[in-house]
């Protein structure tokens, strides 16, 4: 009997995603380079280097003055910035095109002066203070009535991107929304117009039932591998409690999330070996009202697999393990 | 004085592009990591291991029978394809979501028996042979109703997806039309409905009048950088006349296309010592006539960056070489 390949379509993009059943990949199946543990070389996010960053945007500490020793998590604007928060947007046309300035921010959330530790080995405690930190820096930056979206995003180890080792989230703000994530609102709107409800939402209620993609839940989040997951272990983490913005929750929500993230990515990294991984906050653009359609979540992906020209250029993605199995490998396994 | 970077639309999706303008990055800072010259490995694509792949589905040859050696080009099914042509689509809901059968090809195009050769390495009418065998693919498939879309693309390198070193092109038929490419049509229409005229074809036309992103061109194709390239060296290969589907064009049509292929991989080996790259054909949903607002073409774009999960999660890319720069070096590389 041949065994037919699925094809799901992801309920807020419309993307289709083709779902291996023949030869499912088990996670003894990728080939596997861990992270390697970070080397001790000199770096400007350690003690007794804060004068190689720019001056600090942010701390919180335990002792010390500015861009001192002593600080907990500590925000600085990146050394090499894509975009600056100096002059006008100065939209304007180039031919037949259209350009404007680079204008935005570009910060690094220093998570730890532990220069060694993953976010897997922090504290709960310390990864709700980088939370914090998360929230404070958009509630800050959402007045600057130019800047439309803020991006919150972590790269852990070569293959996802990380270009230091030492533990640290980046936070981008853009005076436009990025594609992707304005394809995800509007698909989010579209279902609101049709059916009056949150997708979100929805798929946390479907979730629920089905119980295949379950990974964990608490009372405030659930924990889920998405129906037409792109990836093998791709991890959604999203809020019970329905709001479009990130940055409007309130401590208990963060304190729980920091548990939630902390989980996911030990489960990941047993499961997997310490994989590298991107984890992404998705939020509405700043300077939008509280959205009915939008929810704001988490999500995770274990950089398991290389991106094809195939998949990039087409958008259309092929996941070797079936979401159910990577759900269950997550689920299953025991956090020591 | 800063020089602010600039944020570039690209006019046929709406994507934003950041475009270092500060601190540009020229060929030589890119880290190099040239694809490795051929091993000798026993290969399932030489002459004399015709047994080893799926009976072949179409061959130009010098001499032998079927599956036997003497071919020129060679086009076999997968031997791990990621769907199959068996089956019904059998469209379904599942809770919320929704679902259909994997139905459709994948096949593998071997573009010589030289297992060493590079695509620069070939000769022109090689290259003419193997986009013959794309077009001939492509009719013959189309004629099944359940496919939509055909996409035709090369991985080189691991860098790239290539997950065997033999000279080799990729066919991949579905009963969708990817996501990417969907936009890409989208975006093509609303350009069309607003002016009456093709985006593509507009483009033509704007690049020759600015003359900075032009690579060469000849009697038929236009070669440029785009002006909202996602990454550096980015180039695409566009027809004069305008057409909407790739397999639709002539004799003379491809003979041209195979020699600015050519060019320009043996440009981008030059200008970066034989970099990983994807190409892809763009084309229109073989199900639909001749479209006047779309304009299939090629697009090369070699591995020189890491795609960083902002990147990937966000859909706004980050251009540390101007357009006009990865154009100019391209320009002024003398093929010997």
């Amino acid at each position: 009997m041949i065994c037919l390949p699925e094809l799901r379509k992801d309920p807020i993009t419309g993307r289709w995603v083709a779902i291996a059943t023949d030869r499912a990949k088990r996670p003894g199946d990728f080939i596997r380079q861990p992270v390697p543990p970070a080397s001790t070389r000199i770096c400007p996010f350690d003690y007794g280097n804060e004068h190689k960053t720019p001056p600090e945007i942010l701390a919180f500490r335990n002792s010390g003055g500015r861009d001192q020793p002593g600080w907990r998590v500590r925000v600085v604007p990146s050394k090499f910035p894509i975009l600056r928060i100096e002059g006008d947007l100065n939209r304007q046309g180039e031919g037949m095109y259209d350009m404007m300035n680079g204008v935005g921010a570009n910060e690094i959330i220093i998570e730890t002066p532990d220069h060694a530790a993953t976010l897997g080995d922090l504290p709960e405690k310390q990864i709700e203070e980088v939370l914090w930190a998360y929230k404070d820096r958009v509630c800050d930056l959402k007045r600057d009535q130019r800047l439309r979206y803020i991006l919150l995003f972590r790269n852990y180890g070569e293959a996802a991107g990380a270009a230091l080792e030492h533990p640290h989230s980046q936070l981008i703000a853009l005076p436009v929304v990025p594609k992707r994530i304005q394809e995800e609102i509007d698909g989010a709107k579209q279902y609101y117009d049709f059916k009056e409800r949150c997708i979100f939402c929805d798929i946390i209620r479907e979730e629920h039932r089905a119980g295949s993609r379950l990974v964990t839940e608490t009372e405030r989040f659930t924990v889920i591998v998405p129906y037409a997951a792109r990836f093998p272990f791709e991890t959604w983490i999203l809020p019970k409690r329905h709001l479009s913005h990130f940055e409007d929750e309130d401590a208990p929500v963060l304190a729980n999330l920091a548990r939630m993230i902390r989980g996911a990515v030990r489960k990941m990294e047993k499961v997997l070996e310490r994989p590298a991984y991107n984890l992404i906050v998705h939020s509405g653009p700043v300077q939008e009202r509280p959205l009915p359609y939008y929810h704001w979540h988490v999500e995770i992906v274990p950089r398991l697999t290389r991106i094809t020209g195939f998949e990039w250029g087409s958008g259309f993605y092929v996941n070797p393990t079936p979401p159910e199995e990577s759900a269950r490998f997550l689920r299953e396994v025991a956090l020591s």
